[in-house]
């Protein structure tokens, strides 16, 4: 619970969220989506640890500062705090971070890819991805290893999201995607985009 | 926005859109239904760039003649638009075209077969299309390279559109099927037959 | 339109009907659900071609004699309905007839099975077909061959439903599943039964 | 019909069951939650034969004691009343239990697995189950095998009970998957997880 956070941006998080289970992105899941409040000083609404089944209000945000403190609300934070943390940081216009998990997009971040990534590229789809105006785009998302270390995997994320600048998303291994927006319809088309784009993948063994 | 669509329509379209989103015929899409107001002038009402979530409503429409020209409404007008008015000068039934994109359909589009087109025949759903009365019927739809020059494009288009008087669908590769009708009803169960039947295709490799 | 229709049993109908829709088994369809209101004389109402989407109400169905005349409601009557009749002539206890096809089906049934049928066994679900009390049941559902002649057809299936007592359903290559029950929801659930294992034979090469 | 169960846990089967009905994990099926009411006698209540479409409320359940007794209610307990019995008797936490059965599931449970079990290790998902605090765990589901004899089967699910202290689940091969929870929310969380994980799993071969 959090005074900060619009009734109007939590409406548009939970429809997304209840999307997302529907579609099977969000099975088993706790919390994951973000939104930006301010950023400096940098302050973020988390969904609580235990958001289920895709429907949660504003009882389930948490209130964060820049050492993942809890300003506001009651719960535990996502262990992926450190992770929307450090996206924001590094990310400065991003003011929206959605986490999604489907069958195909695991199935695809377990294959060995020769440069470490999910390419895709030639889909006509790819420009609902911001910025991208043809389908001859290559989009890549980086796979990264699962650790349950946060600080580390929040480092990694850091050197990933520094030394490739033009990502829209990063894929952890057999664990999901995260994804960023300038509005929570901009991630949210961008999940769209790769999740589907990830059944295809999933599908043809490419 | 358009004083010119019924409401009645404005309805239908928008659960055709919800409908199609919900399967997964429509994510991360801007929109791309369009319906015909009068042949003479060519005026056309299409959902503009930015429809998403299969959600829209009047003020998602924009009024076209037959330069391209917004006549009335706010917004960009599809990428696609002068496809449309293409396949509305070539099919002077028309008056409503209808665009998808499944995982299944787009797998289909990228097989090499040998006459450059899907080809399905022996369904008894083949009936679904109009004019269409066994299931012994062969229906094909050519399938068209994706370009981002829309008047190239519409140029291969109109090649297609003349030389083939019996397709009641064409596939842009890795991109989606457009679909037509006299009616929204029409074109959606097009949409539904052709979308089944790509399923089927996709998943036995045939 | 009937008059001979209780409301109760529409909606059961047409709740059926959106949900076999929903889940993708009566895409691009038209009517083919009915239900007998009496036996002598032979009466049934089928819904009308032209039921699409899965909605339908009392203005879709069509009262119909045993020479397939219609006695009272506007409209078309399903290609079928000779199908129809011929089942609840040779199985005196069938109330309801549903008719399914979903993509799994149809890949089944394209398949050459040795004994011309799909063939279930070792499977809890089959439970839920009447009268089968243990999961070491066979069940078999015949293949027959699509024919538009629906005379011919029907013939074919009065030979099937005199041959084979047991059966519960019959499916038309390409085209569907008949299944019949004493009820529409005894007639639904076994569709059910049908359709999940359907999508595990069909995935599994069985 | 029972007293005693509570009508905020009847809304929170019912919605539980209507989730897994349109996901497709009880088609066709006959009752099969439960409840504990007490520990001390051993009363539960579960869902009676019949309660079809995940569709439910609480005419559907029936009070039962610990020698399956009707207590309370009308209608035929579930085939697999034992079973829950057994359940509720070896882990002394439960206090709901849940059944499901997926397409994915039922493939994946026909496999021969080298150790009679389905093994799930090294996905993020994983920490969705109770206890599991990093994704290197490794989650075992015994298969057992499927038989109308439910004091036999439920002999078998003790000794598995017992010398398995930590599984969450019981696969029963052909039939569907037993979880359970200390509350409704926790058996259906471990739920969602299984059947993402048998997607994954029956889609990979692995």
């Amino acid at each position: 619970m959090t005074d900060n956070i619009p009734p109007s941006l939590i409406k548009e998080l939970a429809e997304t969220g209840g999307e997302f289970y529907r579609r099977g992105w969000a099975l088993g899941a706790t919390g994951n989506f973000s939104v930006l409040l301010s950023r400096k000083p940098l302050r973020l609404c988390i969904t609580a640890a235990g958001s289920e089944n895709g429907t949660f209000d504003d009882t389930n945000f948490l209130e964060i500062d820049d050492d993942a403190e809890i300003l506001q609300g009651f719960g535990r934070p996502s262990d992926e705090t450190l992770l929307h943390l450090t996206i924001y940081r590094l990310r400065p216009k991003a003011r929206c971070i959605l986490y999604s998990h489907s069958a195909s997009g695991i199935i695809l971040s377990d294959r060995n890819f020769v440069d470490g990534s999910i390419s895709m590229q030639g889909y006509e789809i790819l420009k609902g991805l911001t910025g991208v105006t043809t389908h001859e785009h290559t989009e890549r998302i980086p796979i990264v290893e699962n650790s349950q270390d946060h600080v580390a995997q929040s480092h990694v994320l850091q050197n990933v999201l520094i030394e490739e600048g033009n990502i829209r998303g990063i894929y952890i291994r057999r664990h999901g995607l995260f994804t960023w927006g300038e509005t929570v319809a901009e991630a949210r088309r961008q999940v769209e985009v790769f999740e589907f784009l990830f059944e295809i993948l999933a599908r043809t063994g490419a």
